[in-house]
């Protein structure tokens, strides 16, 4: 096990109608700045449990945040919650609003263009207090302090990660998910399944608890995704993918092992030049890239066959082969489509990708060892 | 799964040679009173790492804390860190010194007599900040914001649970625990062991993550409990250990499913009265305690049996019975006797005990339906 650091603050209010203690949540006496998206709490009701629930405090509004946050919608609610002097941030919506509602929590008090926090890293050690309604179960930011915002005029998608950015606190009402379009759902579930692994799958290095633990969230995501798509409103299925998802991406499961990224990093890359959903391109790229990273992967895939697949092969070849193939079969069955043709893609209208994080001084994978003729062999794998 | 909130700030610090973090984690320019127990941190070395660390700070030392720690020895110290004006308490031992120094921490800005935390449950909403180096992994409270003591005249082992006394950073360095005797690293295991199941082995709420991350642990206890006994200074397995009781009692594993504690709640009894170690209390009651309530606990005993000790079994009754076997035979693997007439205590010595908790107007179980008559009923398959 590698030796590491761990500290998480958030405070998790989970379950049936939490979305009232936001009351008692809130800091009485501040001026609160509400952050969603583009309508959809208007529709399934949490814009008027949440209004309900703030209806004692002095809050105000800015909403049309779009899914991969965009750097100048989000300038705007810093010029706005600089100007209305604003104490406390409360995001409601999903992965994008929260992300969204980090970096304007933290832009708000930045000296300097905020820009820089993205695209030059500049450290910064204070952010406006942000607190969440949690909407749609994904990303797992609603207990992390990652943040990813773009900037489409650049072609750019870039994340940060600063503890000044964890939520206060995270309200997650799995009620509030059962309206949620299947697409979103399934992108959810596939993003979480993709967080995980992106801490699990890479090489064995004695840390049988977090390989466990992994293992405990992607074969829930497994059973509560398939069963999502049938009863779309079974409270506990909800419950369910949503802890699981929080789960995928708290932290608590890279503690003292290694982490790849490449899927992400790859992934986000294909959003900001076709356009693609998130999870449609985790899905397409992490199967191929098992394929051109297997001999690393082995072990771990091997593990992960047997222990969560049910894979009974005794060979860790076969065994990791078939892992493979049985998780693009499970995106499939979630109705989330695996090849880049799929999306009308070609694999030569991707090549352009390849030397960009070389180029970028970024090494990719656990190992460091994805170069940009690997690249372009997940690509080809993908097509 | 039940609604929860789920809160824990704890800054965790884990692996070789962390102990020289001090000097970043402790606040500087402060008065830090270091608490620790009977001198074995002089043999293994973790004093001397302490004192480098802090050379540059302000530190006076209070020592002599006991196993089970007694609050006439709290109470000596919540004197001299009020006498001293200390700012920062610094706990080097094991889970009984990190609990007592939790008690002083909370004591020493106590208004009134600090016993009234532990008997009358007085809230308190301050404490002196606390860090943590762990040099016993066992009881979980470097990750929690729970604290036992005993007050030996009185016959009385009692706890307090308050957020204001999670520790601000806890330090784990798996190496300080190579020299630990054998007896202890055993009851440590126990104690993890058993915190784990006093959170799952109750009834099915549809909590599957929850179940799978408590397994997850009990799985990596049984292997590396068995691998420390033959290689105790191997450090993956003294950390893997390690880090499992941490998340024994982070309380993690709670979040969203009812709770049973009637095996603790038993075993201080039989601490109080016979002085047995923690473990070794738990080891007792809880196999015996599973016999009488194997109906309610039917279903995830025989889950327990499956998952983690690879039963094959269909039969759920049968398999909950295997699994009672099984546990009590790795406990006796261990070492660790699972019997009252193995300590010389005759079940009707214990009868004593069991109108108290009715008396204390405290119901026991994860249903509340353990009585006095069902509490004899353990103590007689114990005996």
């Amino acid at each position: 096990m590698f030796n590491f650091s761990y500290k998480n603050p958030v405070e998790v209010v989970f379950g049936k109608d939490q979305i009232a203690a936001l009351s008692d949540l809130l800091p009485k006496g501040k001026k609160i700045l509400m952050t969603y998206g583009g309508g959809s709490i208007k529709k399934n009701g949490v814009y008027d449990q949440v209004k309900k629930a703030t209806a004692d405090f002095d809050v105000i509004e800015f909403s049309g945040i779009e899914p991969n946050p965009e750097y100048e919608t989000c300038k705007k609610a810093i010029d706005l919650a600089k100007n209305e002097k604003v104490d406390f941030i409360l995001a409601v919506g999903g992965g994008s609003v929260v992300d969204a509602s980090k970096f304007i929590a933290a832009g708000a008090l930045f000296d300097g263009d905020a820009w820089d926090i993205l695209e030059k890293a500049t450290p910064f050690n204070k952010a406006l207090p942000l607190g969440c309604v949690l909407t749609l179960p994904a990303t797992g930011t609603e207990m992390n302090n990652n943040a990813v915002v773009s900037r489409r005029e650049k072609g750019l998608k870039l994340s940060f990660c600063n503890n000044a950015v964890f939520p206060v606190f995270s309200i997650m009402d799995p009620q509030a998910t059962f309206s949620l379009p299947t697409k979103q759902t399934v992108n959810g579930v596939v993003d979480a399944f993709v967080h995980v692994m992106e801490q699990y799958m890479t090489y064995d290095v004695n840390a049988p608890l977090q390989d466990r633990q992994a293992e405990a969230i992607l074969k829930t995501l497994i059973e509560e995704g398939k069963k999502v798509l049938k009863n779309p409103n079974d409270y506990d299925t909800r419950a369910n993918i949503m802890w699981a998802a929080t789960h995928g991406l708290n932290k608590m499961i890279a503690c003292g092992v290694p982490q790849d990224w490449a899927t992400h990093a790859i992934g986000h890359e294909l959003t900001a030049k076709f356009g693609l959903d998130h999870g449609q391109t985790l899905a397409v790229v992490m199967p191929a890239l098992w394929q051109v990273q297997k001999e690393g992967k082995k072990t771990k895939l091997a593990n992960y066959a047997r222990r969560v697949l049910d894979v009974v092969e005794g060979d860790d070849d076969k065994a990791a082969d078939i892992a493979i193939v049985k998780t693009e079969a499970f995106f499939n069955e979630l109705g989330m489509k695996t090849k880049l043709s799929d999306y009308g893609i070609k694999k030569e209208d991707c090549f352009f990708i390849a030397p960009i994080f070389e180029q970028r001084g970024r090494k990719l994978g656990e190992n460091g060892d994805i170069t940009p003729e690997k690249i372009k062999q997940i690509f080809t794998f993908a097509q």
